[in-house]
């Protein structure tokens, strides 16, 4: 007799895994090797930026009141009475009509209040004339006008990207508190599975999905130790997981987790007393996506079939690891697009397709990347995206628009609207 | 007097970087390694998938020709002779109304031409029951459905993301060939510049870029040689510069650009005898970048102010590294948005925003991050997409509809379109 399972929606699947998520202690790491991760503090500027008033060209630091009657018939001649490189400082204060020669970045001299570019002079000897006006702070850049001391910038659990790093970089954190990754475990189980150097054999397949969660992961950011392929002997596969869940934060298995006579993932499960969160949800492919937590360490029992694999993993897995590093932005981007095609199938279940999605410059597409079966591997080869078709709808037209989920970003966004 | 520099339009900048860019030799990764690399071949199927027609499911192998007559009032028995797990082979043929037990993945058995699903049936002991008729290959995975052998599944130039990466494993590639990756030097002028762990000094900033430009690379998988601060003397600057072009394929130096008293670069280049491509670019921020070629090898000259040097990257640096890598598609990832406030500024130039890209499930909106000049380092920190104003506009109101380009993808498009 099969066992009959109910299935959950998917955002209720979601919402189970992600309640269960235990965040990772925080810890230092050097600033050139913080790229990709997450922020465990908040950025608060510890000094204005800039720190002090600055002249955003190369040219001539003046007092503004010494060129109120410049003009065209009234030319106004200044004495450069010093020289300022970047990072230089010049300690004298300027006086009536004497002027500092001053590069782009150097701070601006005592007395100084405004800054005439070379073009707007014209120069002799060690002097120059102008012929306007200049405003009180007129080409300067002013002391926190970019930030200022104790504002909040960059919240906690944001990821650092490069634009990050020169923030850090200019409030001196040669260190950065970050979220530590999780470390994962991947167990793939099938007795049809041969290695990828392995000859093919009569009846047998190269494991593809062990390989797939690794670049899963790898483009993540996260290291992962491989169990290779479970042993065909229940005591035996259950020792393995075992012995990954000691030594990981989450492990992810592949394969074994449908209703058939060789599936012992769910038994493992039991046999563990791993609470079982789900293990059928309404989608497709994926149906049989199964999720249990044991000691508040998550186990992912993924499809063995490649397109399912690939699609539980990134709708349920890789949300849950963001959420373990702290990441407010756990989940895959979304957008919509236009459909090229008709696409009739019922989705009794809210499909995914791996989809290739482009923009042509004007508007964004999406077209289902070829052969579209859970056991597919061509497609996830092909695509850069899932288009999304809630369940309960049918007969999709060519030139719809549809919802879609962009893979291969390195960033995600904050809530989840599907 | 002042140098004068004709500005040249950022397309036509672009085509000068790319026309000098020479691929890089291909090598041998292992497929564990391989996530974020160049495809330097195609994938060419080398085999059939599936290699042989299989059970998707878990259920009973039959010849379809049996079940003919059956029918709710004629349901037709079947006896079990078998049973195959995943990776077994049944080497008998079947015969008149004999089944063979399959589970999903399985080659179907000699004969067997359908699959019943275990709910489609009434099992008894060693028999079951069926009441409709099965069609020829009905719920059969056919081999080769998914690709054929010889059939070009992935053309070369394409990223190994981990669908290519299942792919791959799927053919038996424990090793894959793909462009070696760009070995690029990094080196930070201006005297005013600390290191990231100095205490602040009059006049003095930190240096950002440095970090800023070793995050850009690592967001694109490649490795940097950071050659720090250059001294403040021409000749030791440009031994230094010297040193790194030859230990790299490529150099990037921040500021020293500008016709500045300490601006350098444009001296080293031609003391160097490096042939200048462009030493002004029609663009705001970064209108400085500049770029050279010696060797073969590419000199960028960017932006001292962080705003600038991150887009004179994204837009120049970025392309012409994944080019030198085969990537087919070496652009930014473009998209339009909905404009969420005013922006009155001229734009003379073409203009690059530091904006937040946002969807909000409906549409795609675009805002400002904050601080726009050239030097400000928060809106990068704030910013995950540039909003992109063509020059010859103005006046950009909320609600209109305007281009973007969106940071933080490992992957990108094949045309520029802007």
């Amino acid at each position: 007799m099969v066992e009959i399972r109910r299935p959950i929606q998917v955002n209720d699947a979601l919402e189970k895994v992600l309640s269960q998520v235990i965040p990772l202690e925080a810890e230092e790491v050097e600033l050139s090797k913080s790229y990709g991760t997450i922020l465990a503090e908040a950025i608060i500027a510890p000094h204005d930026v800039p720190l002090f008033n600055r002249s955003p060209y190369d040219g001539y630091a003046i007092r503004s009141v010494d060129s109120i009657h410049a003009s065209g018939s009234n030319r106004i001649l200044f004495h450069v009475v010093g020289h300022i490189g970047a990072g230089d400082f010049y300690h004298n204060e300027l006086r009536e009509n004497e002027a500092v020669r001053i590069m782009t970045g150097a701070a601006l001299p005592y007395g100084a209040d405004a800054v005439v570019m070379f073009e707007q002079t014209i120069e002799k000897d060690n002097t120059f004339t102008i012929r306007k006006p200049f405003r009180y702070l007129e080409n300067v850049s002013l002391q926190g006008e970019d930030a200022k001391k104790g504002e909040e910038l960059i919240s906690k659990g944001q990821l650092i990207h490069p634009g990050v790093m020169a923030l850090l970089a200019t409030f001196g954190y040669a260190f950065v508190k970050v979220s530590k990754k999780p470390k994962v475990g991947i167990l793939c189980t099938g007795s049809e599975l041969l290695q990828v150097n392995d000859s093919l054999q009569p009846g047998k397949i190269r494991n593809s999905n062990g390989p797939m969660i690794e670049g899963q992961l790898a483009r993540m950011g996260i290291e992962y130790k491989s169990y290779g392929i479970l042993p065909d002997h229940l005591e035996d596969c259950q020792n393995l997981v075992r012995k990954a869940l000691d030594e990981n934060d989450c492990v992810i298995t592949t394969g074994g987790v449908s209703v058939g006579d060789f599936d012992f993932i769910p038994k493992i499960y039991k046999q563990l007393n791993a609470q079982v969160l789900f293990n059928k949800v309404a989608m497709r492919p994926g149906s049989v996506t199964s999720c249990a937590v044991l000691d508040g360490k998550l186990l992912f029992g993924l499809s063995g079939n490649p397109s399912a694999c690939y699609i539980g993993f990134e709708i349920f897995t890789r949300p849950a690891l963001q959420k373990m590093m702290g990441n407010v932005r756990p989940f895959l981007p979304q957008t919509k697009a236009v459909l090229l095609e008709n696409y009739s199938k019922p989705n009794p279940f809210t499909r995914f397709i791996r989809s290739i999605y482009s923009f042509d410059g004007n508007q964004a597409t999406i077209l289902p990347a070829g052969f579209n079966k859970s056991n597919a591997v061509s497609s996830i080869a092909k695509g850069n995206a899932f288009m999304v078709l809630p369940s309960g709808t049918r007969s999709f037209k060519k030139g719809d628009v549809v919802d879609v989920l962009l893979l291969g970003y390195e960033d995600g966004v904050s809530t989840w609207n599907l």
